[in-house]
């Protein structure tokens, strides 16, 4: 056990949804203290960077309840049971965009609320994009506006925080630096 | 009313945490069919990108029960109620690791998980630090080790995914931008 390490007492399970769920742990602290953590699990995500052939980033307009209003993100969405990122990855482009890809490539992974919640996002880029006929349909809760975005326009976005949420920014920032590389 | 905008019909208060809380939202979808939103509502948290004299990055070890293992972080901490932002990220920084700083400038704000919480992570970037004599103490549920790595060890922890969160990520990518628009 290392120094840092908080080891569980007593697992409260306060509720369990269709995308996440709430528990609380009792803990004991290195110091030999008590506290409690609260905890949210979650499947697990998948964000795709998906670029044209013209280099433009396909980004889809939704609205966020969480946040009472509407973002403009990468592509995005949870895991299934037992499903591998990438074929995620690519039934997600597909549905939230209509796009197949030639292309897919694994960038990163991240958590993105470490402090209360174990969801983490696995980032792919995408090229090689084209239109599938009969594309696989968005769930049914799901509305999304789809845009084409140059970077510039994806920088005009993220500085009116129009684009606004971590794994967006991250690609945003992706292409900055692949862009200040290559020149 | 918006294309994409989802109208809260019911709110089911499910649990009320010391950092979270959760609630389940019954929505009229824009097609007019109902669904139900989990949220989760957080107070909103700080980061900061802490920079010494010889260009080494101040990080934190530290034990995330959500995640079961130690990960390596830029500090950071939750908002207090009302509290400014950058107030709240001197605050943390001279908490966490012992520093002041002489300078101290806002980068950029994101959502961490805009699909199920409302968590905004404000982040900061500090330079001028100095050690402070008596200077505040931790929370007393928080154990860190502190650190102090230079680019190319960020870089390193990120592949061997000790740095492993969404704020840290950006942070290391932000510093490599800076870097190559320098060169």
């Amino acid at each position: 056990m290392s120094r840092l390490e908080e080891k569980t007492i007593k697992t409260e399970k306060i509720f369990s949804g269709k995308v996440i769920s709430l528990q609380v742990e009792e803990v004991e602290l290195p110091n030999g203290n008590i506290s409690k953590r609260e905890i949210i699990k979650h499947p697990g995500a998948v964000a795709i960077l998906a670029l044209t052939d013209e280099n433009r980033i396909v980004m889809v307009e939704q609205y966020r309840k969480a946040l009472e209003r509407t973002i403009i993100e990468i592509p995005a969405g949870k895991l299934e049971l037992n499903e591998d990122p990438e074929a995620c990855a690519k039934r997600e482009l597909e549905e939230e965009t209509g796009y197949g890809c030639k292309e897919m490539e694994w960038l990163i992974s991240f958590y993105t609320s470490p402090g209360f919640a174990d969801e983490i996002v696995h980032l792919y880029i995408a090229r090689g994009l084209e239109k599938k006929e009969n594309a696989l349909a968005p769930d049914e809760d799901e509305f999304v506006n789809l845009m084409e975005l140059t970077l510039e326009e994806a920088e005009h976005y993220l500085k009116e925080q129009k684009i606004y949420d971590a794994k967006t920014a991250y690609a945003v920032q992706y292409l900055q630096l692949q862009k200040a590389l290559n020149q």
